[in-house]
């Protein structure tokens, strides 16, 4: 959206006949100035799908035992937030949420995790790669940092292994942690049927609104209804939106920090609506390489 | 199906009318006697899938960089070995696939590197967590062995992080690493159909069998033909089975120790096949919880 600020204030310089009119995208949904943006949708759905199974997994045993699953996100919470919905639609969810909205205190995650264990002995964490410390430093930063120590010996895992040798040491329990990574931002055969339609929607009326004469603008969408779910195309002017990050609000964070409010699960849930039939072959979902 | 041996053998001892028969599943597929077994065929429809979209997530870009996924399976590599359907199936799958059935060294995986980036630049590499060096030593091992070093500070990384640390300081292009873990046991909505089937199959042949008198068998499935797909349950005793691990034969691996073979292909590919329809609420998939 920066690129589309740049280029159409150029152009309004020169003599060149070209309107700049921008689609936005990003499964981190931080963009501002919009509802939010087509594939977080999807990445969210994949999130919220195979956290249920893990929760599912976990469920059938007896040992306690923590599972620390790390999402992407580093300054803003959004997908880490989605792993509220499994709980929330079917009742069966993950047990604490961590945002970067949030500061992290291991004091804290010791308290949560004891009330937790009173509740069932299998819990599962979702947390954010970008949690940080309340001065600021990211949970995972040492680990994350390459810095050798007097062996050459490299730290390098994120704030998921962090907090996995954190409740190993602390609890003495069965521990494992481990990171969504990469298949969040391309499971296609996950995708939301929702995310999908408005992904075409946001693309066809931003190639109208250029065709219009339109330029200098982002095609957004403006939520007009939770129930039914109802979202409105709208232009607006890319000037202010380009470089804002747009961070999960306070009304969507408990106020313990450690889960979402209704007023969030009420904004996540329709973006994950709907599944479109794929097609296979041999096993394996076609893809569309062009 | 040592318990079953056990316990079969011990109710022959005794004036008890109970009749054990075991049936298998494991998703490590790693069970002697029978061609394959229930829950393998899901786990690695699940790996293939994944693989694939990762593999079109990194075809886009254009710089250098390794992707390296740490796959399940510490003593048998079928898993692991899924990763070739994509490449099978599409034309478009992973670079290297190193299992732990053949010995792992930096100075070969060097070598393959530098081959594969040949042929194009963004590098997608499949490795078993069990891999290990000539000497049998996990190449994970000293980063999961939680040794601390001078202060304090414990390795928690597996396999994946040790060969993102080699071909970072190797190469020095981008890569990452990241575990598959848990949800390829737990990706129900993925599951094959195939698998699902012959689930469902060797249960009921198994409980028939017990109906029948018949005590110490483990139902199994024997193969009978790739092209078209068959294979029969069969009834074998359990007692030679049960503590036997079944590693992936010399001839599903490539002489370079790098691939899966077109034999290997023609065992794994009819274990994805098929796909039963997900009910989905919500946008989640329904769990049926008893």
């Amino acid at each position: 959206m920066d690129t589309v600020a740049k280029l159409s204030a150029y152009l309004e310089t020169v003599d060149y006949e070209m309107r700049v009119v921008g689609i936005p995208k990003t499964i981190d949904n931080d963009l501002a100035d919009t509802d939010h943006t087509p594939g977080f949708g999807s990445a969210a759905k994949y999130v919220a799908v195979t956290l249920s199974e893990i929760v599912r997994d976990c469920a059938v045993y007896r040992v306690p035992a923590v599972t620390v699953v790390e999402i992407m996100g580093r300054d803003a919470g959004w997908l880490t937030a989605s792993a509220a919905l499994p709980g929330a639609i079917s009742g069966e969810g993950v047990d604490l949420i961590y945002l970067p909205e949030r500061p992290f205190t291991f004091e804290r995650f010791t308290e949560d995790l004891r009330e937790a264990f009173k509740r069932h002995p299998n819990l599962v964490v979702a947390i954010s790669e970008g949690i940080r410390s309340p001065e600021g430093r990211y949970i995972g930063e040492g680990a994350q940092s390459g810095a050798a120590d007097a062996f050459g010996h490299k730290y390098l895992a994120g704030a998921g292994k962090v907090l996995e040798q954190f409740v190993k040491e602390t609890f003495g329990c069965k521990v494992r942690s481990f990171e969504l990574s990469l298949p969040q931002r391309c499971a296609a055969h996950l995708a939301s049927e929702t995310d999908l339609c408005e992904a075409a929607l946001l693309g066809s009326s931003g190639v109208g609104a250029a065709v219009e004469g339109k330029s200098g603008m982002m095609a957004a969408l403006e939520r007009t209804s939770d129930h039914p779910y109802q979202c409105a195309v709208v232009l607006r002017p890319v000037g202010k939106i380009a470089n804002a990050i747009r961070k999960v609000p306070d009304e969507y964070i408990n106020v313990a920090g450690n889960g979402i409010t209704p007023a969030g699960i009420a904004y996540l849930s329709p973006l994950i609506r709907g599944e479109r039939a794929v097609e296979y072959k041999d096993g394996l979902p076609i893809h569309v390489i062009i």
